[in-house]
């Protein structure tokens, strides 16, 4: 922050306030506190039969890999909305959301995944602006050396890995990489 | 805002950027879009043999309820670690954590509450500068006339009615209020 959003004032500070324990960005001018937390990034595991819902980035970072559809959760929303959204934006495809199944710290991009099972209502849906394509893959199909992120190469493998059970469990964990690595 | 903290301008305008489906704070100088996106509060759910403890606040809101310890997860934490400190802060007390336990999703004032099963791991508490006490509760013993939020109640709830079957599902759900009522 070079200038304060409230004054106007150019006395920027990264300090610890009085009563705090970390460093913020506080106004050396009128002392307003501006806090920084994370984001949360709300997406489906669309399923359809034995196949699952993959879209090619057609934005970066990791343009051109393959990903679950998810993005950051917007203000007003529930996470479930989140997810559905991002789903219907990305892949235009429409779900009904089964439950949380994955929620990943990555503390170096101070971001939380939450990813929900889901299966699709209908194969009425095709890549969104954020998308070069959207397709179905049966397990043997996935591109696992084309996946765009951790969390989803994550997500995908605990889903194939619980679907021999046939029971779905909370997966927590925490996924730790350089920043920028996603 | 006010003023454009980047490049510190007055024009700043509430209007849906090119590319986006809602409305953002964008710069009517430099451009710059700033987004805004909901607060994740981590809180622990502190077990010790049949009762679980409590602190009651300090401060505003709800001053003087009975609450969860539960904050703002902070960047660089992981959502364990957010909810540890928390316990940590608000009741001087040490965790061991045994899984998410609740996830409650506020819409209407943009935060989602994940709150963690766990587990004491000595009886040496008390209130840290937001708490006035702490103090441990058996069922029949709960405040709940006198409980700080919802999201408290739900969890608290969950908790006494699973410990009768000894499995302690993800709850998840949301809760609607008026803004200001938590």
């Amino acid at each position: 922050m070079k200038f304060c959003s409230e004054c106007g004032s150019r006395a920027m500070e990264w300090r610890v306030p009085a009563e705090d324990n970390r460093p913020r960005h506080v106004c050396g001018d009128c002392g307003i506190i501006f806090y920084q937390n994370p984001k949360i990034v709300a997406g489906c595991l669309p399923v359809w039969e034995d196949r699952v819902l993959l879209c090619r980035r057609a934005i970066q970072p990791r343009y051109g890999f393959w990903t679950l559809p998810a993005g950051f959760m917007e203000n007003g929303e529930t996470t479930e909305e989140a997810a559905a959204r991002e789903t219907l934006e990305e892949a235009s495809a429409r779900v009904r959301i089964h439950g949380l199944y994955t929620v990943l710290s990555l503390p170096h991009v101070s971001q939380v995944y939450m990813m929900f099972r889901s299966e699709l209502t209908d194969l009425d849906f095709g890549p969104g602006s954020e998308s070069l394509e959207v397709a179905l893959f049966r397990e043997a199909e996935i591109p696992w050396d084309e996946l765009a992120f951790p969390t989803i190469s994550r997500t995908l493998k605990a889903y194939f890995q619980d679907r021999r059970e046939g029971i779905f469990p909370l997966h927590t964990g925490t996924i730790v990489r350089a920043p920028g690595a996603g």
